[in-house]
């Protein structure tokens, strides 16, 4: 078998077999292919497509280039949840509590904010003292104590992912359908899953912004998981504006307590409707309930006796956090005072868009995200979106609050951030719906 | 600029500005484009194809990567010839001697072989002597004293090809055609010609098997060429069994020299039509006759005079080979006795088609071409076909007559070669023709 040969198959249209794909995939990692060899072979992929069994080859041979982790002695379904990311999306702050005092076992890898985008492990690390960089060991004791546990990818898992991903960073072959199905499963595989619930969003802060799209890759998604075994729903949900009202690491830490609390601002909102749907799908699909009404009432109820905000409590705890953050938010959250800059409407009308990415990007800007993957992050800066689509505004009107550090940054931020919003003099045409659509096989 | 949203453009169908090109193969040299990303782009191009503003585009910036050759202070008109490649496919042996008989001066810089098809510098290397290294200014003085010279193509000339020639040979995306043009003709233009004559071979033993991109591949040549001012016409050419008799190095040189001298086996026919016809396409092109039919008559008379002969005689001595081959040229050019063993047919019928290139491949695998770069080449080894397509045979009859070294040889290459024939008891439905169109803007 020769590179060259299976770049030229899949460039004239053919389905690669399972051979050639673990060739390409051991290559990869093993160097029997050279880096601008799989880079042909990426960008043939994009351009050709693969279908259903290519696609779980690739995934399997993926996960295969790495080490499983094997939960099997913990008795609780295991379930997680997975998002295509956006701008505020903090859910798996709620939906990892909120299952695991379900009764589901969630052992959830996460990972970092690049670009508009925030990551879980950065907002975690908000909280004095959390610790997301376990020992496999460490990660399993939480995850039997508390019910869920959180780390970063470890090196062992899928190590043919991260190359490739730093290729198709460089090539522009990011968004192949075939390739994030992969990369995304082949880590979630490696956890040994028996349910997955995915919230792939679609619009402007998302990764896909064509609805078409979005629902092309989460049909792929659930196919795949499918495949394997692992009992698999897609969400297609809105991200045409930030999810709730908090961007930034610590006020988007402090809203998920405060959602926890049911003492959250009203703007918030939006978040916890969504996590309790992603976490009764989890509920659902790990077999605890027989109807999505018996499995939302059941996070209903885990929210409302304080039993998510105590598992919250007990994972800070046992990951080394200050776990009277589950107190006060607000003083355990804020190490250092930021300065509070009203973004104001420059005109009256009604809010008919929002550029949910730049907002992302503007909070990223001044250090509540990462540019680049080297950049630090300040967790105290942020952005609290007051306004959305289709409310009504007068010029001067506070769209949000900017949480920053200076002029400068004041200055900078705050226009991007303005710049974002598209006002109208009519209310907008479109209908807002948070969940557009579950896709089960 | 950044080498990603090059390709991005690409991928998604876009059409690249000239300075996006440009940027692309300065840093194919200089170092912008990583290896990964120019496999990226090249597949994008593959599959994307280039408008003919972009293969302009291309095909200069690959020129510029370079220096061009100044024959400015020749006062002939300057043609050349360049052939796709096949088995056997001397005609540029012919073609250089009888134009410059016509008066065209004839810059004509070669390849060497690879694969199944041979190269005009390493034929003309069968030559005791014969130097194919020159200098650019020996190789002014050869073109104008004798009317044409030949050489390799120097480390000057579009530098940008060579590394690109590599990738895509690694990258499978060898035959993306607007990648083949401005290969071709980024070279053929570096030696400022005023006319430019393509043979595009198609079947068997033809780059571009399939007819239809083969005229693909043509029109585009013939676009690009037009479109820097150069007069370019195109032959589509038949390439479904070994041009001639002759295949192998020596018996090659041999046939081109009998041809010139008229005494050439019946079986070299075809050779001499074809380079007559392309030869008088230079003539034509140069603007030295008004009429095909009176260029053609021009080269037949060199031919017929002996001019052509002479001429060929004139550059063998000024590029330091033995000139008796032209008297001589069994006796000078078979150095050491070859083994003649013929390859006799299998059984009865007619021949309905020939493998060319897998006659080219054995005789490459006893020493008569190059299966890798490294490869040295034994002039003396070859192949001479005596059974064409149509000819009806008896089993046993004479396929052909290898010329090898060994018993081994003898036995890999004779069955190999038996094999490439296709025989039935019909004569093929198609009828032969060797020039199947000729194509011009």
């Amino acid at each position: 078998m020769r590179p060259q040969d299976i770049i030229t198959r899949k460039r004239d249209g053919a389905a690669l077999s399972n051979e050639e794909i673990e060739f390409f995939v051991r290559g990869v990692t093993e160097g029997g292919f050279e880096p601008y060899q799989s880079a042909a072979l990426l960008m043939a992929i994009f351009l050709r497509g693969m279908d259903a069994a290519e696609q779980h080859a690739l995934t399997e041979a993926m996960l295969r280039s790495g080490e499983s982790l094997d939960f099997s002695d913990i008795e609780r379904p295991k379930a997680d949840k997975h998002s295509t990311g956006g701008v505020g999306d903090k859910t798996s702050l709620l939906i990892a509590p909120l299952a695991a005092a379900c009764g589901v076992a969630v052992p959830m890898i996460s990972g970092r904010g690049l670009g508009h985008t925030g990551g879980t492990l950065d907002k975690l690390e908000a909280i004095p003292g959390y610790r997301v960089r376990l020992s496999v060991e460490e990660f399993r004791a939480v995850l039997k104590s508390v019910g869920f546990a959180m780390m970063g990818q470890t090196a062992e898992i899928a190590p043919a992912d991260r190359k490739l991903y730093a290729l198709r960073d460089a090539t522009a072959t990011v968004e192949a359908i075939p390739l994030i199905v992969a990369s995304i499963m082949s880590k979630k595989l490696a956890a040994g899953l028996g349910a997955l619930v995915l919230d792939v969003k679609t619009g402007t802060g998302a990764f896909m912004r064509e609805e078409s799209r979005a629902r092309e890759l989460a049909r792929a998604l659930v196919k795949t998981g499918n495949s394997f075994g692992v009992r698999t729903e897609a969400f297609l949900t809105d991200m045409n504006q930030p999810l709730g009202r908090a961007v930034g690491h610590s006020v988007e830490v402090q809203e998920c307590v405060e959602l926890l609390r049911g003492e959250a601002h009203e703007r918030a909102r939006p978040v916890l409707e969504l996590s309790v749907e992603l976490a009764a799908g989890m509920v659902l699909l790990s077999g605890l309930d027989e109807t999505v009404e018996a499995a939302r009432a059941r996070v209903h109820r885990a929210l409302e006796s304080g039993e998510g905000l105590e598992t919250f409590r007990r994972n800070v705890e046992a990951q080394g956090g200050d776990p009277t953050v589950c107190d006060r938010p607000a003083q355990v959250l804020s190490a250092s005072p930021v300065r509070e800059v009203r973004v104001e409407s420059p005109r009256s009308g009604f809010i008919t868009g929002v550029d949910a990415a730049e907002i992302g990007l503007a909070v990223a800007s001044i250090g509540g995200g990462r540019v680049r993957v080297e950049d630090e992050i300040d967790a105290g800066v942020g952005y609290l979106a007051e306004a959305r689509i289709g409310d009504e505004l007068r010029a001067g009107d506070t769209l949000g609050i900017l949480l920053c550090r200076d002029e400068a940054q004041a200055a900078l931020a705050s226009k991007r951030i303005r710049q974002a919003y598209a006002l109208g003099d009519e209310t907008p045409a479109a209908q807002f719906k948070l969940i557009k659509d579950t896709i089960v096989e």
